[in-house]
């Protein structure tokens, strides 16, 4: 399959998955959202957990190549992972993070599901891990532990996933508290700037 | 209705809904795993909204008097907090926190669901709010805003939950980093016991 058709298909399943949710996402929900007929989506797909795996594998490698600046600051680059991360403009306003919410609830019974949200939660991780490393050593956090940190954060962000979700709380309250807590950790207050 | 047939309908909701989850739970199937009828059950819950809206405000009750020891030290009680939220013992090995996310995946579809979740939220950072206040009063933690860290703990045990269902991780992975969070804001260390 080419790159562009492979790319509506999954463009075309999260348009899907955001009207229909993933109890009701069927291929011909997917066909209708796109050029590409559900025969065709079919023969690339064998199946709705195949499908649903390569849409998961599209969305980690887009969050990764997002974050992926190793060149800048350690702390323009946690500033960007928070604003990845915690800054949804309208909560709500999309199905998008409830769809997501209903394929984690999904996990436990499709291992290619929680195999992906195990290598999204490794991806995150590692790139706080990464950023928290490179500030320390150059002297711009505080001694900390970059897995510890990149835990806190990352977990964070899962509650701030499922809040958007079950409360319609928007990301920015749990973004907050974040900043806090990683001032405490690294001496380093976000969004106080590189120059400072 | 009595209390003790609330309570068996609401217990067989509980059975019904780890085994079969949110989207096949029938009338029925909680019939199957109680005394009561499904006919009674209609009598006494319209809907199945209803009924998920009384077993959810069972949960949030039965959570408010777990955690409700306002004699104790605010250290013990934190600890009680932290037991009550963090320590599953098995997880995945019941369906129930999987039911809760499906639920959370469905609250911005029912209201009353969400208003469920919105109180238990409240419950939840309301307990850890007081007990950070008692502390500081007590001199026994270091001066902090007794919301912000209500809502650390709250958000943190969303994530666990989460990651509990979605990668299948033991909430005990959380509570060390909320424990090393809650030590930065607070002085004090989780589990070091009143009596040092």
């Amino acid at each position: 399959m080419d790159a562009e058709t492979r790319s509506e298909i999954l463009e075309a399943t999260n348009r899907a998955l955001c009207e229909h949710g993933y109890a009701d996402l069927t291929v011909q929900r997917i066909a209708d959202e796109s050029s590409v007929t559900s025969a065709a989506i079919h023969y690339h797909f064998d199946t709705k957990e195949e499908l649903l795996n390569a849409f998961l594998d599209d969305l980690i490698e887009r969050f990764e190549s997002k974050l992926s600046c190793e060149a800048s600051d350690p702390r323009t680059r946690l500033d960007a992972v928070l604003d990845a991360v915690f800054s949804r403009k309208d909560p709500g306003a999309d199905g998008f993070p409830v769809a997501i919410m209903e394929l984690k609830a999904q996990a436990p019974y499709h291992e290619l599901f929680r195999d992906r949200f195990l290598d999204f939660d490794g991806v995150m991780r590692g790139v706080v891990a990464d950023i928290v490393r490179d500030g320390v050593e150059a002297g711009h956090f505080d001694e900390a532990d970059p897995e510890e940190v990149a835990r806190l954060v990352t977990t964070m962000s899962n509650g701030a996933h499922a809040r958007a979700v079950a409360l319609g709380e928007h990301p920015a309250e749990t973004r907050r508290v974040v900043e806090d807590a990683l001032e405490l950790h690294l001496g380093w207050t976000p969004a106080s700037g590189v120059d400072e």
